[in-house]
């Protein structure tokens, strides 16, 4: 199946954002921070596994970066069902989208539909959404083919998800510039 | 040689964008909404060379996405030949330069006169030229020297087609970002 | 330590500007452009150790490309005594950061507290600082720890340094984007 990039008169009810950028950027911070400024509980889906020592140490990192007032929900894999069960109470911020694609892609999963059951729920959102997603495909071509496979889609999902949300901002050196 | 990146009063006939952009940006996509909004023929000028299965997947994708009413060119080295020979019928899209650049240097040709030659051939194109092409170096800095030499010389000729192109933009999640 | 990125009320005395982008992106001459243009003598700290014949010849066309009067001063590591010790003579070019914090990671060195005199010494200059930094993060992820490292550190670099710069600007093929 080849995704659907450029579909016509999609409509989105709530407020969608796509925070972008490369690795350590600050786009977690400032996705936090939009978060922040709208009203209502704030909602942290987590797409993190904590399965070793490294990943454990950036979640531990980013949860000190937050701060208090958020409520933790888990979504290593269903993160369209996540949001429709935690809507209506206030912002959600997704970090990341690169992890859940990783998470995805590890378990042999076919992506593809999973990006159309995201975009589609997105789409029936009442409260907000924020998504964090990484920019990984402006260094040189990876010599392994999976990793090739993994830039390609996480590009794709980018732009999927690009296409249906109100604002897309670029995170560089912790400031965001506006792209839509 | 070293590639005079600033010379001083270069004009160009026809109007001349680069598109840039990281790996499955959504720079092809752009590009050809870009050259389908222009008059006359639409030629595709095509760099890719078919010698793996990976890559003529790829290809295949492109001829999807782009649908019909383009001409095809294949020139996998020689560009400025190409672009003159077809040059008064329509808006030309050159995809990609990075193919280009990587086709050089398989070939052992030193790339920095080709380039010159390009740009030359840009300046008298009596049609538009619609150039698309990739950032390579916002990674980790490689471990082989030949990826660092392509990266090198894959920024080096984006900035040379950038100084004689009318406009730059670079695509992030499907969506041009302004540059010149 | 985990570096304090964003402190409320930092006030920096001269103009800081911080130039950003890719490898071969075209940020060092957009940055010698920008010192040009402020009167006084031009200083540059240069950060490379010319350890190993392909960093030679990076040095080499870097100083081919600026030309003439300039004065060189080399400070691969204490950065923040060498704009202590040339302040008040003009604007200074610290090219670049990446090396930098190379240079101190290579020599086993903990790099925030290093960064945070860094930060302390812009904020007490008189004359004007460019600073000239990579983006690394928008690749695929590393295999090896220690580039995954590096990449973290480099991304919380350039955030602590545009926090307290006036203008930063990321540059795409030679053409700076302004994000500050």
């Amino acid at each position: 199946m080849q995704l659907a990039l450029y579909p016509q008169g999609e409509t989105v009810l709530a407020q969608i954002i796509l925070v972008t950028g490369g690795a350590r950027s600050g786009k977690s911070s400032h996705a936090e921070a939009r978060a922040r400024a709208l009203p209502g509980a704030r909602l942290y889906i987590a797409t993190a596994r904590a399965e070793d020592a490294e990943m454990r140490a950036r979640i531990a990192r980013h949860v000190a970066d937050r701060g208090e007032g958020w409520i933790t929900i888990e979504a290593p894999i269903d993160l369209a069902g996540a949001l429709d069960r935690c809507d209506g109470r206030g912002p959600r911020l997704v970090d990341c989208l690169t992890l859940w694609l990783s998470n995805l892609m590890l378990e042999g999963r076919d992506w593809e539909p999973e990006a159309e059951h995201l975009v589609a729920a997105l789409a029936r959102q009442k409260s907000p959404v924020i998504l964090v997603s990484n920019e990984v495909g402006m260094g040189i071509v990876p010599d392994n083919a999976l990793a090739r496979a993994f830039r390609d889609a996480q590009g794709w999902l980018n732009q999927r998800v690009a296409r249906v949300a109100h604002e897309v901002e670029f995170v560089v050196s912790g400031l965001p510039m506006r792209v839509k």
